[in-house]
């Protein structure tokens, strides 16, 4: 086996809490090794345009704490389909790998470490099967919807703040006597709103893997009130949708037509019980607060363990693989295994069992 | 004059972090001189439905860091204006104040101290003058839009909600290269937004009392990114307005006609920036999370003294005044004088002035 | 098998954030399946004392993010070695396990729920063992070290207060040039300094565990200073130990003889430093801070699986068993197995390897 | 008046969140007049050693929310007795101010911002009157015990973390029926205990102005224990001392004559009121952890105000002034009237009588 002497590292996709922790334990452990490490900026968009700089131990120090990437990232980067401006202003989709490899040669990087998505993943995959790119996965998903590892960094914080956000709308809802809807991160995968709702008490937790029917959601909320409790609280996945519906979580202008849309699933929601049960409904939008600020203890540790055993992986030779926690074990699993399909809430996972047994109601 | 044995307390409008300090320090004080103190419960709604109970040192023991209020509160409780459902289904609304005084009496209530906001004081302001009734108020408004008192308790709290979001799209926008819009609370004062602004290093503060202009935003915006800067962060209160435009704050389905009013200022804002400007927008709706959650140290000590010395001015005879903060003392001020006109920002205001020299856009 | 009509639930030892978040769960658990809960106060106390009351839906409600327990808890409750004062004022010790039996079988208790640490499920097993009463015990330690689930709820709460005790003494040590010592709980553990200090970014880690030498601790503090890093963190474990010494964690002033104890061995490291390297050194002593407060999210859904599952336990059976979290599913081992040793760090445990190789000294 | 067109900043004296807060708004303000900026590092000391860098808008970007300050500080720097190893080791005091205002000429530096407490302040003082330096004062104190200023910022935020203590020890004290002690910052003023104990709402606190009983503090423990309350919360002030004794602050090994001082005033609280009630206690030290973290939005909005002024007032002329709020606005105060005695807590402080007024004990 090649010994190794430059690893490249890039961050890809939505940013997460803990990407800043990889990159500084990816630094240190092949700092150790005597391997060197170049950082990537912007996801695959730094190969394509040859954004490459050395990452050394100063470059990394006093990071570990901080939200985003200091590598920054891209959604719209892949390079086997690089959209780009063509003709008439039209944009058309190139190859442009054969760019992405020469950067990758002319900076003599031994392996790339790719900490990302299933979008991410795959590309780098690609990389390795076509390009035999030695390549080595760090999963990264706020909605920690990735096989291959039990739980992703990022998802901890982001649980953190929806539950701190359902933990303060309780006191004013039970003050006023509301419903209060807060729609949190989770287009097809509904952990977020899960975990937050077990965690905060949520009355109603809504996913995109159960549709619901408003009709239950009601009577769940009327019983509540019946029962003296005059405050209900839903926690919504932004991907939520009713039974036989669509989900609702394009927000532009122009889809005006359907203004439903631009408030979301959130604002639907929030309108239709305050309509069938006349309680007075209120909406909160977590957004992009839930991909910010310092990762949890949970996150950093994680993270950290996570860079550490990519360098490993890297000198042993795991290409084509992605570093994943198993039970409280690191592990390696092939790309494409881990890439395959999502995980997503079932009905019958543990943890949907357990608030149905505190009360709660999926509206199903 | 009259010695004071019963204090009656009630909470109107919408509620506030320290509401709960401020029963817990009345309950205390009033104890010590030797009043007894019942609760209201659900604002003026507890006068006319008779829903009053006993306060003493047990019940409001463990209550100061909550959020919240122990006793309820109420939007639409006007004694003098009561909403009722009438002939044929329509509302009507009718002088129930006699039956409010008649809970008065029969509890043997000696003094009213209502903590509200401008609508409870100027019920309270015509208990006082219309019916001779002895009241205290202690103002309440989470926009901090009072006058008569320097600082309201609840806006530090709010105001930490609101900057610890900043703070979160912070990281998350700088990965990315985005403008994020946060949407915070205030419809006709923008003190949320201008200090969470400024607290944050927002780049854009958008507050009702500056009208703005959305070209001059995007030219904000752009010189920016011109400047290597490569994301934005736009604080605009609810209540913001384009310059010879109107407040979108109105959120109801039935308002389709008009599909911004959906997802609010948030999303007219940001769909504009992004449609101008070519940079991807987020929105985030903080909503009614900025009204919940333990108070801050600040607010739980300003409540404290407003709860204090709510029974000092009882004691003391000054009926149909509000208690305040001036400087670093309290003291009362005739009700109607601090509802007399709203504290609004002005653009002279010093921490405009101290956040347009720190680079911060106002839109004007 | 007897139909089980009424779970009696406890909870002893050291409190932990989640405790109420375990008897909510095992209340509505049982409320659903038809069986009622007692709570019994104080740990074993209550049985001895017959201090048992019922607990309901209502006992429960908003319990669920509250920190301690609202049944109390206890130390020194042992009933097969109850600490009482005997005849000359000196304390003698009785079995008194046939009052606590005696207090079970009047309430009609089927099956009892401890939730608590060894000392908790030794005398749980004991009566198990020696009566034959059905017992369901639930680990709780905020050390987390009990055998039989891989992690115990409390423990990241407290790992949360730590690490942000670390994060803020990292900015006032840089900005001063110092060293300063953190001591976290952990008599006989090293897991919160461990994670703590891998979270943190801690210069130093000491733990029970892995004897230190100062002059080790001493050279990894100059070596940075050489390298320009003008300050250092040290996060010591309370039980942490120099090689072939003792711990020093008594703090009465009876231990004058030894003056160290008083400030335990934050006191004696922070000094030593000071002496041995001329760095000004500063001590923080966090205390029982780290067991208060709200329970993260990560803490409150599991305490509510343990709940959940205590109960499911109950109804199958599984009498002399702990529930327990393994990789991802919660099983249930024998007590007997559980307590037999503490699960603590090991000097080759992937943490401590991850920290190494972030550039962590462990003092040896 | 000479028109300005550099300005000089350093921080001097113990760290306090918010210091970056006020050099990014001198930055900014200044390149908006058109006047440089320098930073000089480690306080005074970086004139004695010619440490000085421009500090231009790039210096600034991101610094708002950090703690620390980037340009370092001292706490044994002052140039007119600065403290050098002289023949034979033994340290040796010089009058080195020659060598500070020769930088002060080289740089070309017209006016010298002095971010400081009052040790910072009379060197600045002494430098404008013996040498007419032109300096601004900006006051920092996390103690907030400087007249000049009704609050300094770095307060709130200490107040924050000390309150947030408060509340975690509450919830574990409560379910174990124990005394806990907490000490926090403020030798000589007591505004930090004073605030977070009627902040947090503790049973006792006790200050360096108000001399304590330890029978009174163990009577009103024992009267709470009487009362049903099963546990007790005392905040101490580091530097609080009982009626007719000493402060017990230092903590060195070589004050092992006097064992009770290496565990501080919260040690010898603890174990007193233990030994005289015979209830458990235990002690927290918070120390460093007060000053460090993110500055609070209060925190930041103050420091920026005191930034913007400070330029104001170099512009204004108005030397040997310290920027300083008052009620609502920033004014300005000659800095020897506003370091010639420290504020610190009255009897008869209004939040004295607040405390008093909920049932909290100070020891007299």
């Amino acid at each position: 086996m090649k010994k190794i002497r430059k690893i490249g590292i890039l961050t890809g996709g939505g940013d997460c809490p803990g990407l800043n922790a990889v990159i500084r334990a990816v630094v240190h452990t092949a700092c150790r090794a005597g391997i060197a490490v170049v950082g990537i900026r912007d996801g695959y968009a730094g190969l394509i345009h040859k954004d490459v700089r050395p990452l050394a131990l100063p470059e990394v120090s006093g990071i570990l704490p901080l939200g985003g990437t200091i590598l920054g990232t891209s959604n719209r980067d892949n390079p086997f389909q690089y959209a780009e401006p063509g003709a008439g202003g039209k944009v058309e989709h190139r190859d442009v790998s054969a760019q992405a490899l020469k950067t990758i040669e002319y900076n003599e990087i031994d392996v790339l470490v790719t900490v990302g998505g299933d979008g991410t993943q795959i590309i780098a995959n690609t990389f390795f099967e076509k390009h035999k790119l030695p390549v080595v996965g760090v999963p990264k998903t706020i909605d920690n919807d990735l096989n291959g590892t039990d739980v992703t960094f990022g998802f901890d914080t982001a649980l953190n703040v929806a539950t701190t956000a359902v933990d303060k709308l309780h006191s004013t809802a039970e003050a006023h006597h509301r419903v209060m809807v807060l729609e949190v991160m989770g287009r097809y995968a509904g952990w977020i709103a899960l975990d937050a709702g077990l965690a905060g008490g949520g009355d109603v937790i809504l996913v995109p893997e159960i549709p619901y029917r408003i009709e239950k959601v009601c009577d769940h909320i009327r019983d509540r009130a019946a029962r003296g409790k005059r405050f209900s609280l839903v926690v919504v996945a932004e991907g939520a949708k009713p039974e036989g519906g669509q989900m609702v979580v394009a927000r532009k202008v122009n889809d005006a037509s359907d203004p439903i849309r631009l408030g979301g699933i959130a604002a639907l929601v929030a309108n239709q019980v305050e309509d069938l049960t006349g309680i007075e409904s209120r909406y909160t939008i977590l957004g992009h607060v839930q991909r910010g600020g310092s990762p949890t203890p949970y996150d950093r540790i994680l993270a950290s363990r996570f860079g550490y055993h990519a360098v490993e992986a890297a000198m042993a030779g795991k290409f084509g693989h992605l570093v994943g926690l198993r039970g409280n074990e690191i592990r390696t699993t092939p790309i494409q295994e881990a890439v395959a399909v999502p995980r997503r809430v079932k009905a019958g996972d543990d943890k949907v069992l357990v608030a149905k047994a505190v009360g709660t109601c999926f509206g199903s």
